[in-house]
């Protein structure tokens, strides 16, 4: 167990040769194959890998698969999920189909307004320092055009920028708060790029404004970033059918009009109870994150985002909802996504240019009612699941294969084990003395 | 664009062909080529990854890589991360090391206890009901034993269950409230199987209870189902050393006192503000994330769990907090982490499992110290950044980079490229036209 300087400039052999010494027990030559294995044949493949984060020692495997005939505002996908829990892809697949005999799903772009602020501290009358901000708003905006003249000719750019009084909240505090429409692109490095020439700017015009006397002069920035809260770049998507064309339930003994109900109380529970809520949201990003994932876009920033915004006033609730209005079912999911089919990893990445590819290279707002409908089709197929048959059911199916599998069964051995747990609990260990029974 | 019955059913050849058909405009031998140069040269591996998820064509990479000098509770831990994104496992190794010299880390476990409910409806006096519920909770105890025998002598097992009325949240909705310590899993299978059996004993139980007469006698059970939202399954990470041992920062004009002030306000305003909340706990979680996915755990129950847990107080905020106080700077974290070190993908995947043989093959408890630890230096290293230097100068360089391996170039010319671009707006466009210009 020891601490390094340098680790960083060492190559990918004496890498793993120190952590096999001083931090892994297997046999080190095992240990050196087993990552080469899951390095690309193609040199340079690999080193694009590489390049995307630091002390690479190989890529870790997430499994790429698709779930076909999402019918989506008339059109057909099939939509690329990477994803490592098993049923998922399953689920949206099985949503999809669902829905694609009932009219598919419809889904619109509410706003794709993205924003950054400048976060600093001030000293002095409030008044004065807005009266600054009017005077050299123009300066500001003049000072970025280097940064937005790209954006704005793709039909994006600032929208608008605006001071804010945060002194309530900390001391001192304020906001310039600024609004971009960064097209097809996610726009992290853009904005933040905008932001720190603002921060720039205000600085230094702060020091020369002939008003400001003293300690006005100083305007301290604590930081220039973006925000991934993004309550303006909002996408819907729903489905919806007469409740009579559900079809019936035999499993749960449950017709369509007792299946409408039951699911929107489901559905009404995950929005007034924050337990049921967390699990329930959870499902919705199982799908939403296996598109941004396969798209190579960023899913923290998108669960961050959805997250919070489930939270908006002030109860943490579910973000799909159900109605049942003159005979007919809907079901909607109203989500924010700030997504991008440009920049970043989207065309870097192999596999996230073939995504997009197979989903007829669409442009962000393209992309976002696709996700917002994958999300929708999962949290479908997940509640349907809970108020029928139960999730167990399918799950522990998977989680049988996936144990023998471990176990290298054959296939005669997994379908004679799908037979003999149908009916009993599946465990690791109970699984093992079972294979070591059957194999004598 | 067309729909398919019967897709799963196809041979991964037949459906990346009928894909290429339908849905890809590239050349379908250079598709098939490529789908087939990221998987596993071993077959029996790769049938491993197929089982994982469903209608898998290939395996998506994601770089691994590993923070090193992590200094957590005196013991020291080289960390294994999967990320996408550039400059994460950076600055978790920056984040280590600043603090492997202060101290290290510290963390310790405040709770394990997973939860989850059988939600269900019930007309009648709710008197009445609780009766029943404590009359046959022996019964429902009884009737789980074989389910939870296993986890029992491992030291867990079912800790208790309540019946909880909620009736004031939706008409004559009730939750059988259980809650668990699975030990070293992460449980999912286990609670649920355990709570479908309690929604079957209460269904029973109530047709034949005695007491229970017409409607009395009909528990409708809406689903039963573990809940991500863990509370009560809580890890808690700080660093602490006196101010002065902070050090300076020249590239801000910051002194120690300087620093660890603008580091508390920028720490405040993301508990203040959402906009900056949502942002500052994303970076958190890119740390946690990183090892969550290496060590083959479920980010999406990790990532609702925390956020929803940033909004308990009624407003979404910053999931870590600093103070000074005598002199002495603290930065803490405190979060819900639901993980496992058995089940699941964790002993499946080579390298989820390589990942925990390279963390000591820790316990649950261990890893949510370490999941933490990483999460704080992520935190740590992200507030330094934004209140020094600002982010994006780090981030350019890589995205630049970035840019130029798209471009295939070669290490000569990203060198001139990071020269040429030190001091100019870094864009896609911008960089391919600098490569036309250099390649003449």
């Amino acid at each position: 167990m020891s601490t390094i300087k340098g680790f960083s400039k060492l190559s990918r052999t004496d890498k793993i040769a120190w952590l096999a010494k001083h931090f892994l027990t297997s046999n080190p030559l095992d240990i050196a194959r087993e990552f080469a294995s899951f390095m690309h044949t193609n040199s340079e493949t690999q080193r694009l890998f590489d390049g995307i984060s630091e002390n690479t020692l190989t890529n870790f495997y997430m499994p790429y698969g698709v779930a076909p005939n999402f019918v989506i505002n008339g059109r057909t996908y099939v939509v690329p999920m990477v994803i490592e829990e098993s049923s998922v892809v399953a689920a949206a697949a099985s949503g999809a189909k669902f829905w694609s005999e009932r009219g598919g799903f419809h889904a619109e772009v509410v706003s794709t307004t993205k924003v950054g602020h400048v976060h600093f501290q001030w000293r002095g009358d409030s008044d004065k320092l807005f009266t600054f901000f009017s005077d050299i708003k123009d300066i500001l905006i003049l000072e970025v055009s280097h940064l937005t003249q790209n954006m704005e000719a793709r039909g994006g750019g600032l929208k608008n920028i605006e001071l804010i009084d945060c002194t309530h909240l900390e001391p001192e505090y304020y906001q310039l708060k600024a609004t971009f429409e960064t097209c097809d692109a996610m726009g992290a490095n853009f904005i933040n790029s905008v932001l720190e020439e603002f921060a720039r700017t205000l600085e230094e015009e702060a020091k020369v404004y002939p008003e400001f006397s003293g300690a006005e002069k100083k305007i301290e920035v604590v930081m220039s970033i973006l925000s991934n809260y993004t309550p303006e770049s909002v996408v819907k998507a729903w489905v919806e059918c007469p409740v009579e064309e559900l079809g019936s339930f035999p499993e749960a003994d449950l017709d369509a009009q007792a299946f409408a109900k039951k699911f929107r109380t489901a559905v009404n529970i995950a929005n007034v109870d924050v337990s049921r809520a967390t699990t329930h949201n959870k499902g919705i990003f199982n799908g939403v994150d296996a598109v941004v994932l396969a798209t190579g876009n960023d899913f923290r920033a998108i669960e961050a985002c959805g997250h919070a915004y489930a939270a908006r006033d002030g109860q943490y609730r579910s973000l799909s909802k159900v109605s049942i209005i003159d005979g007919i079912f809907r079901f909607e999911i109203e989500l924010p996504l700030a997504v991008g089919t440009v920049g970043g990893l989207t065309r870097l990445h192999p596999l996230s240019k073939r995504s997009l590819e197979m989903l007829g290279n669409p442009g962000a707002k393209e992309l976002m009612k696709i996700m917002a409908s994958v999300g929708l089709a999962q949290n479908f197929a997940a509640v349907k699941a809970l108020v029928t048959s139960g999730i167990q059911k399918g799950h522990m199916k998977m989680h049988l294969t996936n144990i023998l599998r471990h176990f290298n069964a054959t296939d005669l051995e997994i379908e004679n084990a799908l037979q003999y747990f149908a009916d009993k609990t599946v465990s690791f260990s109970g699984v093992r003395e079972y294979l070591v029974k059957v194999r004598g």
